[in-house]
């Protein structure tokens, strides 16, 4: 019996640039030239407002734009395998280009493209949604949906930048800019009091481009060390998913009530989590209904805004999540405000006592 | 404008283990007794083989088998999703495992699937071809079809182990036995004299398996340096191609005739690649007919075998090929028996003349 010892090393690295008015002056930071042609993958929303700025400023270059149906819907195989097709009759390779410009859908979706095409083709990532900006964008993380189950078939795949104007925020809608802040409001909380209280000191939208551009970089920061430790999330990158466990269960029960977004859920979880934080001595009564009052003082939701009979759905949910993780469920709560704990064991009860201050039984 | 600079590096390393009657011992190789359950993926072809003989020696585990027909048709999309939805069903996440047993497909399929499966679970390849132990089952290219594109989509990935039982080859049948020998051949003409004049000594099927150790090591040995230095096939890995810019063209074409197989295609690439090499002075004439006599010996085809009445269709897909590496063909070539080049240029004209030793026009 014989033996080859194989080792693998390797080292990706990029930018994440924040700033105003980057999409009309991009060549000063991203030299586009070198590509001998570009994809442009935005959605139905995004186009009409960025896609002919894109173009005009790279008249020079060989560009096709392929517009996806702005929605959760666009993230499936049918509509990845469809690009892969696009960018096989285009004769794309290695030393052509993917740009992303939209929200965590494009970004999800096209970076998944990106890395599997021909076993992977650099991709660029505009991100123009608070959402994006602060988490979906950067993070290597790329997906599809299979079916319900959300974000099961993907890669961990990094762009050859990220750029973050945060001027394309004026042009989303308001419950998109709100339900973003959510993400943000969670930095703070695992990471940083002070951030936390500066981030909910007023509305989400009363932010100056330049807070904003504070705020942002602060997010990529924490975001940055914490992907850099641990990529595949095994350990540290836990923390990130404080709120994130009853969230999408809020989610994915929400679509057959009345649908809230990603945001508005992961809000939601945070109460309810924060709450088991509170019932282990992590944070204080009044840490807690503080946070509560931040976070309707943002304009988001702390409550699921449509009774229930019962938590069984809700819990159901939860449990289909535990069958993932090996039989039990391992939070990541904060253990104070500004700071997490990961792999987290809560007793059910407890569980069921943190749904209850956020859900109204009927 | 701020700028966060991300930078993310990872190390990978894993064990190709090459022996006799591994199959049935495979617990002492590797422990699959940490897995919470696994899946194993097989082809009709080699499930009736070695199928039962993984389950009985593994009844502990929670073992699923998924068997695709054999045959390259299974290398697609829609047999990639087909199994994404069976380990959702089956929830497997991140402590399970894809165990692949069969060739150059199951490898490249199972692969693809499993480093895509929430973002990559582990897999193990067991190689039961000639093709599949020299070449496809390491390197870690993964991957399927996009209709008539070849590997278009697909991860570089690496599996925790590779597990080679060169006894598996005795229920290989004598086509595809010597066609994989193509593959041991060029690793000797691109990188040592002896191992070529060795593994061309005798016909591919009188090698025992002792040999077959040895033969199988020095080929993944090559094959492990050639990959560490260059995962992503930027430099020095495209020598590993000598011989497949022709055999790529004449397979894709074989399909229209007589169907060859893929290193039948690669037998006649390399004899046309190496009249390249002899009119560029790297080898000389007696080499040149030495390596037909020997390639002939082994039972490789060294000319198209059926006639063609013009050489149109043949450049027309070495040209569509040239379209994807920006317009210009760049040839692996040995540079003598023993060791080879990449990225040379070669006159049109000079083409043809190579294409004409292994074409019957009529």
């Amino acid at each position: 019996m014989k033996t080859v010892a194989v080792r693998i090393s390797s080292m990706r690295q990029y930018d994440i640039v924040i700033g105003t008015d980057l999409l009309a002056n991009l060549a000063s930071i991203v030299d586009l030239r070198p590509y001998t042609q570009v994809l442009v993958l935005t959605d139905s929303h995004v186009a009409p407002l960025y896609l002919n700025t894109f173009l005009e400023h790279h008249r020079h270059l060989r560009i096709t734009s392929h517009v996806i149906e702005a929605g959760e819907g666009s993230k499936s195989l049918a509509v990845y395998e469809d690009i892969q097709h696009r960018l096989a009759a285009l004769n794309f390779d290695r030393r052509s280009l993917i740009v992303n410009i939209g929200g965590g859908v494009v970004s999800d979706l096209g970076g998944f493209v990106a890395s599997t095409y021909r076993r992977g083709v650099p991709f660029l990532n505009i991100s123009t949604t608070v959402e994006g900006m602060v988490d979906a964008s950067l993070g290597g993380k790329t997906g599809v949906n299979l079916g319900s189950y959300k974000n099961y078939v993907g890669t961990y795949a990094q762009p050859v930048a990220v750029v973050i104007d945060v001027t394309t925020l004026r042009t989303l809608d308001e419950r998109n800019r709100v339900a973003g802040w959510a993400e943000v409001i969670k930095h703070g909380l695992i990471a940083s009091r002070s951030y936390y209280e500066m981030v909910t000191s007023k509305h989400p939208l009363r932010f100056s481009d330049s807070e904003l551009i504070e705020i942002v970089t602060f997010s990529c920061e924490l975001k940055r060390s914490v992907v850099q430790e641990d990529e595949s999330e095994s350990g540290v990158r836990k923390i990130l998913n404080f709120g994130h466990t009853v969230g999408h269960a809020v989610e994915s029960l929400s679509y057959q009530h009345m649908p809230l977004l990603h945001g508005e859920a992961v809000a939601i979880g945070m109460v309810a989590e924060a709450y088991l934080a509170l019932t282990r001595g992590a944070i204080s009564g009044p840490e807690y209904d503080d946070l509560k009052a931040r976070l309707a003082g943002a304009g988001l939701p702390t409550r699921i805004p449509f009774p229930l009979p019962d938590l069984t759905p809700l819990t159901a949910l939860i449990e289909a999540d535990k069958k993932n993780h090996g039989g039990q469920i391992r939070w990541s709560l904060i253990s104070s405000i500004g700071a997490c704990d990961h792999d987290v064991i809560v007793d059910d009860s407890r569980m069921v006592e943190a749904l209850c201050q956020v859900v109204d039984l009927r």
